[in-house]
């Protein structure tokens, strides 16, 4: 395994469900496009074309990696302009006024629908979610009971803990009741082969830079019939679903970095779930007191483990001391990796918040060397504390 | 004058009001930035830490360009987000229902302003505008003194014609009746030297590759004190005020390009003056039915001259006919220029939808002997069309 970015000598980067380092090929594919490609997509001319030929292949590329139609992925800002486009559409041009979410949702998803409540008069339900972050499949069927025409937004992957959502059993009590469902399926994409037609979703959504694509870039799956209309307005692009010039070489960074993921996936999960394994275990090992939190077996993302150390008293003071020694993981909170206040996600899975927890996120640029060491820069700092 | 891009040997771009090609010094940035910096901003972790500080940077130099704090300058995905933020927030956060503009906005205004009237029952009123596109000020002070606590969105340069508002003299007339003023200086950041604060200016709003930066990333200007929420829902980024992981190179890049654009202004200005009356006086003399469109003089931006050809009776020809001979401009609309579709900036001057007209907009990357050029192969166009 290279690791291409250039790290500090000694800093171990484990926070790759917050952002990812890039691909060199995905910022060689930008560097040719930003030095050669600079007409409005929007024009007609010759550099205009070339600019929209650009953009139809790469949407070409990761609908072929989906599962999808081109006609179904429309490029936006990220994941974020995503999940609050499509609940935005999903209200204001679709009707809905009942969503069915659950609290362990990543805040994009939170938000939105809590703007919705505050300007357009939504009402969200919350489906419970077990101590594993489960959610609770009856209940999911009772509130559909009660509000039939709803949408349901559910994470295929927990940001925080890496829990994994059924989705096609969602996407099959969702058919039942006449319910659209929209995945947040931004940790997954790029990490599974994932065919979101064959999965019954009606919405997903991606960042690029979840996998090792550039920052500022992603995109929406509407599925074909969903007569969306454009979140941002005034501009005919995206097939008038989303206005304002194209991030013409970010989109082609994008479907690079998925072509690329795509490629090496079963190398790299192998890989990665290698790392995790032997993350787990020796920390089972060096810190019996430790509490995993969620699944962290095949129910869980093999990017992601979420962890507590009951004996660590100072929750403050555990992110500042792993950053000391060169170690960038982060504390529970989904939105702003790395910040100090408490989880929403572990707080409605019962963990207890004067914990100390963290989310180590794993990519394919780490290596077992480096597991060794944070192991051991941890269970020397919680040895430490104990101590005293 | 070099050109940076590697065009195509023959093809002359004049649609830089559309996009500008990159300067190669942003691209530099960025590349640099892509290869190292990878850490999410709202990590608290050395990478993270990294990343905020760029973005910080970036956001003082861009508010030292423009004559405001840093805490006034909010990062967007561009301009159309931008115009999107700031009305929506004027409508659901500020209270505002009235919203005063021209016919002659930018769809990114005027599109939005639709939405506000369909979903968060706005009023729309449009202030007259004459053939020249000058703003009636006596009507705006007609509908002010109707409709007081007011929004006034209207345009710095028209993005078509390049028609310049005297915005000072419209903030100090919206300041008597308690209105608030968002120009869009899409086409004028990077331009003008230009004191947002001491222009009187509540809102503004700039995309990156209208100044040879990036597509995809932009920035609002929102005045200390105007209490906007987030129109992207989901995360604390940008001080609460736009949800989402920041574009870190775009937003270098973005800095890079307007502190490059504000070393070279005078200079820049000068040559592209110089470039546009050359283009006028030539044209005028090769052929003269033609007609130039707003005001080509002093009250119009450097950078764009529109016009129309009377004599020429099938505007469907004649971009693809310049294209066939390597020229590379656009038709009157705005959001997708070049497009066929007739420019709704020209009909509200009462220009004859019926006669072709353009839009040619330089940069400095153009030279002198691509004027000559182009006025050759429009007035051998239009002097065979003339024949027929």
């Amino acid at each position: 395994m290279v690791i291409f970015a250039p790290m500090e000598k000694g800093v171990i980067y484990l926070d790759n469900a917050a952002s990812t380092p890039m691909d060199e090929t995905v910022v060689d594919s930008m560097v040719q496009c930003m030095r050669t490609i600079y007409g409005n997509p929007s024009s007609l001319h010759n550099h205009g074309r070339k600019a929209r030929v650009l953009i139809e292949h790469a949407r070409r590329s990761i609908a072929g990696c989906l599962g999808v139609s081109s006609a179904e992925i429309f490029f936006t800002s990220g994941g974020t302009e995503a999940g609050n486009a499509v609940l935005w559409g999903c209200c204001k041009d679709l009707g809905f006024k009942n969503f069915i979410t659950s609290t362990t949702e990543h805040p994009a998803i939170l938000g939105t629908l809590d703007a919705l409540v505050r300007h357009m008069g939504a009402r969200v339900h919350f489906v419970k979610v077990d101590s594993l972050g489960n959610i609770d499949f009856e209940h999911l069927d009772t509130l559909l009971l009660q509000y039939p025409r709803s949408v349901v937004s559910l994470m295929h992957a927990n940001n925080e803990t890496g829990k994994l959502l059924p989705v096609k059993h969602v996407a099959g009590i969702c058919k039942r009741y006449d319910a659209v469902f929209l995945s947040d399926t931004v940790q997954t994409i790029g990490k599974f082969r994932l065919d979101l037609r064959q999965l019954g979703l009606d919405f997903a959504m991606a960042s690029a830079h979840k996998f090792h694509g550039p920052k500022g870039v992603g995109f929406m799956f509407i599925k074909s019939g969903h007569l969306l209309q454009s979140f941002l307005s005034g501009g005919a692009q995206e097939r008038n679903m989303r206005a304002g010039t194209e991030n013409v070489c970010g989109i082609v960074g994008m479907a690079r970095a998925l072509d690329v993921a795509m490629q090496r996936l079963d190398e790299d999960c192998v890989y990665i779930r290698g790392l995790k394994d032997e993350f787990v275990r020796l920390l089972s090992d060096r810190i019996p007191q430790i509490v995993f939190n969620g699944d962290i077996n095949a129910g869980s993302l093999h990017t992601i483990v979420n962890f507590s150390l009951p004996q660590w008293k100072d929750p403050d003071m555990l992110l500042p001391g792993l950053d000391i020694e060169g170690i960038c993981v982060s504390a529970g909170s989904a939105c702003s990796s790395g910040s100090h206040k408490g989880s929403h996600v572990l707080e409605a899975m019962g963990v207890d918040p004067s914990v100390s927890s963290l989310r180590v996120s794993f990519s394919r640029y780490n290596t077992i060397e480096e597991i060794h060491r944070f192991v051991e820069v941890l269970s020397n700092l919680t040895c430490r504390t104990s101590d005293i």
